[in-house]
């Protein structure tokens, strides 16, 4: 038997499969079968059914969107997804129904079963019917794995690719002169390896819990009502360690990472650096830019360094935190200072010294999260001529700021150059989204842009 | 520049960037850079450094290994690894290495500097003096990524897998003579995908925690310590929602998973189906047999699927949990019962039916969890016909058991025929192995196995 054979063999198998089971009829007709199934059926209608108490809830309408100066959760899942429509009112009505199930999922309520954009698959040339009655309509009703979990903090945060204004030159939706200036096409940095498939995308998407079901299942609630018209192109989980309140969490490489970030408390900072304001278009003003990049990490490689030199590297004391030559995370350091040979304490290419040189501090608020997505398999055709699986693990760095140009590039194109730590890590994927502003319940995500 | 030269330039730059700062020197010397370096090599001497108060440890020790009655942490990191050595002492080594290593990490101390296997990389034919250079001893240095944090229950579970014993008919270390009956070549059930790649191992390394972080990082200095002896065979990250403390979680089907489970306080019980006895050879006294499947779930298709259908394919109610036809979870399943149709309630071919039909409730343990490992291309040829991205997600399932001939393989054989649910899971990788039984201080894990 052939392969294919065997395939279509398999095929037929299940085919047999469910008609002998009976169950083809039986879904065909939706027949609910207990008393059990009515709770589900209320759960998709739209009651709320977890927990409930309002434990963790973030708010999802306001002036801005959530999950950008909200406390980190501890698990994040990134989509990005492409449209596959060529019309407006497609996307709009994606918006609408990602609006509608954002709004309820934050809230630790199920997908509603009337959000789904496209109610029912469209058959398909030569499709068999038997198929189509497998299925109900149920691509609408929420898959309930949250079912009787909070809402873990859940948010979801939306953003606009480069691509939704214009994509080969074609002004795909009427946009391509709503497109702000901010919304650059990124520059090609020293070291990238961008591959494609973790690249770009028409729309952003960040789900951001402090339960990893509750990032996914958010997601993929988000994925399934708009099936057909949107694919994904891209995604990414990731997570924070278990850090005490008030501590700066350690990444894969040790280090403390985030000690230079603007409290996210602090109104006036925020404004003027994650905030988008008036000098965009006004569908803009208070959103903010989102760039994501994938970065691996050699960590067989790191984990092989000494400690010394990590520190070198980093600029930082690996426990305490504290820049070279301080003594406590927080301490201001001093680039001035060297030792008694006269080298330099935080040394010339130190990611510290470059990070400091060409930013205040403020001009962007990271975001990020550790990634760890198994083992591939990498030969080196150099010393020490290592061959075999490493870690896809790393750091899914994700920043917000006003304008990506002043921000993240203005940080990054120096220090892509001349970072020591690049020996280290490999940015593999990535993208630049403009998150729209927040919004009042009764509107939908970048319902400006579209009016 | 062709690829090649420009790779070559790329790593040539690496080395002169590492002699331009002057880094090659210090490494190689070992100087220490500021007194923060000096808590590190406290800690990586052996002093304790976490938030310590015994918060969330599991004790390492007892008459069996922890991580099998264990209530389930939330995170799970497996590895698999392969022998890369053919020495008997060297597989010793390991262990002690090991032994030592996660008594010290379940108490959440980081790993000691003398615990190396290997204790620096051995030059190879043409190597450099430079990359060693820049390479202290430090592999044996904790990473340090879990600085701060509590032990967060941290439990590590050995296993042997059967090719510890003999490979291609090649007793390698001495051991042929002492391979369990119990420890069987799995057989290839009904629509097994099996992976090479995500199968088998010599050795099997499971560690649970309630942080990834923590989970990641115990197998991370567990593969470093080995290094030069061991090498990954293959890898899974697992995870478990925040399900409110005795309540079933859910999986990513969204129907609670586990509820058959025989409770783990339950000694007795334990005793007989999940701890061996004196049926097999005295170093698995104790001990117990681990089956790992990662159970690929089309997530997709699950969904599109009416929540009726789904329940007759379990044989439970979505929300409840109950067995059809009743209204709470742990309600006894009425198998007989018919609705006014004649339809059997708990439909023949559903996984409830199936699983009690050979199941006592009570011959193993399942510890399984939730994986998510991104998306990875899928076409299919037939109805209806998509093609594009899916969820590499689903149930990384694992069980413990007294003796897999009449834990797994007798559970799983029919329903591997003629589970209902089969046409929405695949299983692609697992293995089966010896965990043996627990060790006290001084000893080390097998250590009965090998004398």
């Amino acid at each position: 038997m052939s392969a294919s054979d065997k395939q279509m063999s398999d095929f037929e198998s299940r085919r047999r499969f469910l008609k002998g089971a009976g169950l083809v009829a039986m879904a065909s007709t939706g027949i609910a079968t207990g008393a059990a199934t009515t709770a589900l059926a209320e759960v998709a209608a739209g009651a709320p059914h977890r927990l409930a108490s309002g434990r963790g809830v973030e708010d999802f309408y306001g002036a801005h969107q959530a999950g950008i100066v909200t406390p980190q959760q501890r698990s994040s899942y990134f989509a990005a997804f492409d449209l596959t429509t060529g019309k407006r009112e497609d996307v709009i009505a994606v918006l609408k129904a990602w609006t509608d199930a954002a709004a309820r999922m934050a809230r630790g309520q199920a997908v509603s079963s009337a959000a789904a954009v496209v109610s029912a698959p469209s058959p398909k040339q030569g499709q068999t019917d038997e198929y189509q009655a497998e299925q109900a309509p149920a691509s609408s009703v929420d898959s309930g794995e949250t079912e009787g979990l909070s809402a873990e903090r859940l948010t979801i945060t939306f953003g606009f690719g480069a691509s939704l204004f214009s994509k080969d030159g074609h002004d795909r939706f009427g946009l391509a002169t709503r497109r702000p200036e901010a919304l650059i096409d990124l520059p090609e940095f020293a070291g990238d390896r961008l591959v494609d498939a973790q690249t770009g995308g028409d729309l952003s998407v960040q789900a951001c819990a402090d339960d990893p079901q509750v990032a996914f299942h958010a997601m993929r609630q988000l994925a399934r009502l708009a099936d057909g018209v949107v694919q994904i192109r891209w995604v990414q989980a990731g997570f924070l360690p278990n850090t005490a309140k008030g501590e700066t969490p350690r990444n894969l490489m040790g280090f403390k990472d985030g000690t230079h970030n603007p409290p996210v408390t602090d109104s006036p900072a925020m404004a003027r650096c994650v905030w988008a304001g008036d000098e965009g278009p006004g569908w803009m003003r208070g959103g903010s830019y989102a760039v994501f990049r994938r970065i691996r990490i050699a960590l067989e490689h790191w984990d092989r360094m000494s400690v010394a030199f990590q520190e070198q590297t980093i600029g930082r004391s690996k426990v305490s935190g504290a820049p070279l030559g301080k003594t406590k995370e927080f301490d201001q350091a001093d680039f001035s200072a060297s030792d008694k040979d006269g080298n330099l304490v935080i040394p010339e290419n130190s990611h510290l010294r470059l990070a400091s040189a060409v930013n205040s501090g403020t001009e962007i608020l990271r975001r990020g999260y550790s990634y760890n997505d198994g083992v591939s398999f990498v030969a080196e055709r150099w010393p020490p001529w290592r061959q075999g699986l490493e870690y896809d693990a790393g750091l899914f760095f994700v920043c917000y700021q006003r304008d990506p140009r002043t921000g993240f590039v203005k940080l990054f194109e120096r220090m892509a150059k001349l970072d020591m730590l690049n020996q280290f890590v490999t940015h593999v994927g990535g993208g630049l989204f403009a998150c729209p502003g927040g919004i009042a319940p009764g509107e939908y995500i970048g319902q400006r842009l579209f009016t």
